[in-house]
């Protein structure tokens, strides 16, 4: 069968959404094998931890290392990292915040390891939580060969 | 030839975009077939009828339940069904319908017996129409063997 | 192996984002090669020249006509065309200019000689200068056998 499809998980950093007090029907992640390459679709992303609270209020820097942080686990948990991702989508609370983000985002993409970058789009737009300020959500692509490889 | 792509047409529920009085050319959705996948692009889709008029002025929760109905129609045009769903943005007008918003996605993702959720980012974002409170994009990926199977 | 990556460039049309005076960490698009298929990952792009300079200011229509064309360079740079795509999403800095940008896509759509359309979404979002009113990304899908074929 050509297609395999999975949810993905990494609690040590994020709950379940469907487990909040008020579930929300999505999960982090998921990915899909097709072919000998492996997509992960991962949900928008934000500044949540382990408990699904929202951490670092009213700090962008914060927030956003967080929140790429975040997505690093989602990617390990499925042997991937971010020189696996080919596209992000920012969203900005409030776009005074571009420049920042972008120092942050390069900061952390260095830190990564990375010599060349995602596509990606950045628009401002207001999240499903009031002291969220940025949420990002990512597609890698990788040769599921090397599936938890040395893991 | 690896790949093969075609557009997607469920004119019992939406009537083509390209058919408004004021044409707005995009497909429905877009079908593409790689080596045994099938994906599906699923355009933004509201509470908009076979006319292409927007129904359920000013009530979200049947905003919401028309706009899956016309995605589930797309899906079974192709032979899909939700669960092969591996990606969903939802643009909603005012994120104040978060919370009802995700009420209504669960009861309907239950209906459909999904036991697992798609990846998702939901935002506030202005639609097209002003009466229109929700629009919903989705990315579905399946086995193609199993097109049209038994239908 | 069966996943190959790369950056997308066209620098007679966009230098790199992240050669800006303020570097912005992504590329202008990410191209991925997987069982006989290339998929084109396109960030969103704007109305800016070779300089990264935003052009047309105040002007829809140009504007649009820009994006589409910068567009354009990216696809032609992999040996694509608008016939490939098979999803764009479209941010709008105001609504009131949907029906202004639906005419003028319709007519870029048929001088590229589209017969079917993408599927899309387009909302209303604030974009990352003030000045820049239509943001675009896209997502082609081509049999990577034809790449650069007859160039």
């Amino acid at each position: 069968m050509p297609v395999k499809k999975k949810t993905m998980h990494v609690p040590r950093r994020l709950c379940e959404a469907y487990h909040y007090s008020k579930p929300v029907p999505f999960s982090r992640g998921m990915r899909v094998d097709i072919a000998g390459a492996a997509f992960l679709f991962i949900s928008g992303t934000a500044s949540v931890n382990e408990k699904g609270e929202s951490v670092h209020h009213g700090n962008l820097t914060q927030q956003a290392r967080r929140t790429f942080e975040n997505i690093t686990g989602l990617l390990e948990s499925e042997g991937a990292s971010w020189k696996n991702v080919v596209k992000t989508t920012l969203y900005l609370a409030d776009m005074r915040y571009y420049e920042v983000l972008s120092r942050i985002r390069l900061q952390f993409f260095k830190s990564q390891g990375l010599t060349s970058f995602p596509a990606s789009t950045c628009v401002e737009a207001r999240l499903c939580r009031p002291e969220l300020l940025v949420e990002v959500e990512a597609i890698a692509i990788f040769n599921s060969g090397r599936r938890k490889a040395k893991k």
